[in-house]
């Protein structure tokens, strides 16, 4: 994700560093021209910023947030693209007075991590959800909105509690679902399975291919939400579970019925959302 | 399913009868050539045929293998592409000796039904399972052999309870699971919702769309898989609700990783068959 936005913004930028771990992704972000720095040393990178982008999984972005007001002493603005919103903003407002500090969180997840899968793309026409905080000066909201209007992104003000809960039903949860219908099919270890199965199982278990260490910090971080519609979930598939138990025919065609009606419903809310773009 | 293997075989058969209730797609069949005669009476439709390709959700085809001795006192071949098998197959071996019968389940169901969803290419390179009964005459089976062959698909013959036992994993299952996921989502009716969703949430609930007459005769005629499959996805999701609310950090990771490694080897394993047939 980090690697998409320096790659989105590397003509329009003045200057950028990117900070990584690993030798190989810094060597790849310089010969393309990502950035124009590559250090390894957060405290080297962040020393001259005047934005730092925090694009880390949501722990990571909560102990950079902790060590912050040591590394700059000076102060600066700082932004986030984490998966979670809830604890992010809270560890911003607790940043000194002398930082401008705004959450992002980009509507354009895929389930491959990784500067390899960097994208300039990505962002074009996605949502972009931004959350402020008590440090969320009007400098960093300008700067951000600008920065979203580069790479054609449609922001959206959202409060980091309704952002959590939304993401929990959106992502957490399809993810969850995916992930455990992959290891229920996995388990049964029948060669003939993957000759049997098509694009249905494709879709449906893709999610479960996520980062793992990305999703084990989001569930962690947004534990209330993600538990909450995991409860409404497994409620869901214990209703129709009794329904074929029983045999309930009406029961069940109404069940079946509601789910496609609701289907349609969003399938034509989402188009009409991209015609209202054009 | 039926229009598209009528669409597939326009200009391979020496003359194909479509049989439906609805006006308008046996007017729309017959005029873009992919049946000979579009009929609305059964009997009438099957009156000659030598094979006779039933098309319809699982208990309908139950249905009417019940009335074909009585339609069809001379004996055929019959051939079906419904989406459970062993019931099917228990019907055709109920048929009088002078029938010839064999079971099929094309490997490639779309969401869309109905002859407005009709493709030709549908078949092309999928697996299609093919299951025997005390009715499978070495001529209907070659019949049906020859037509898999032209219409490009690759034949897989499994026991019907295998069949079941499968379809309930790769299909079924993602189809409840998918179905659940669209129905706690619309509950919210959160106006920011869809706003928020992307990819994932697409992919996940794809499958709710679909027809909810052909998942009844599903559910109901695939009883005891389905019900097993769903217990066992209900302890995957029971086993890392557990993790979340106690935070469980290793036994998350673990939950997690395991389920990436595992889409990472199905999805191997499905990039092998693509090349073996290459």
């Amino acid at each position: 994700m980090g690697g998409s936005l320096a790659l989105a913004l590397k003509d329009k930028a003045n200057y950028i560093t990117g900070v990584d771990h690993h030798a190989a992704t810094r060597q790849q972000a310089l010969a393309e021209g990502a950035v124009d720095l590559a250090v390894k040393d957060l405290a080297t990178g962040v020393a001259e910023a005047d934005l730092i982008i925090l694009a880390t999984p949501v722990r990571s972005i909560l102990a950079i947030l902790r060590d912050l007001p040591a590394l700059r002493p000076d102060g600066c603005m700082v932004f986030d693209l984490g998966s979670t919103k809830l604890a992010i903003n809270e560890a911003m407002a607790e940043l000194p007075e002398h930082f401008g500090a705004l959450g992002g969180h980009p509507m354009c997840g895929k389930e491959t991590a990784g500067y390899g899968a960097a994208d300039a793309d990505l962002f074009q026409d996605r949502t972009f959800i931004l959350t402020r905080n008590k440090r969320s000066t009007q400098d960093v909201e300008e700067l951000v909105l600008a920065i979203l209007d580069e790479i054609g992104a449609n922001p959206l003000f959202l409060s980091s509690q309704h952002h959590d809960q939304l993401a929990a039903t959106v992502s957490h949860l399809p993810y969850l679902a995916s992930a455990a219908l992959m290891r229920v099919a996995s388990e049964q270890e029948d060669p003939t399975m993957w000759q049997t199965s098509a694009s249905g199982f494709r879709d449906v278990s893709r999610l479960a291919g996520s980062d793992p260490h990305m999703l084990l910090d989001i569930l962690l971080t947004n534990k209330g939400a993600v538990l909450e519609q995991l409860q409404a979930y497994t409620e869901e598939l214990a209703a129709v579970k009794q329904f074929i138990r029983e045999g309930n025919e009406d029961g069940l065609a109404d069940w079946l019925s509601s789910a496609q009606r609701r289907y349609i419903g969003y399938r034509q809310a989402k188009k009409a959302m991209e015609s209202d773009k054009r």
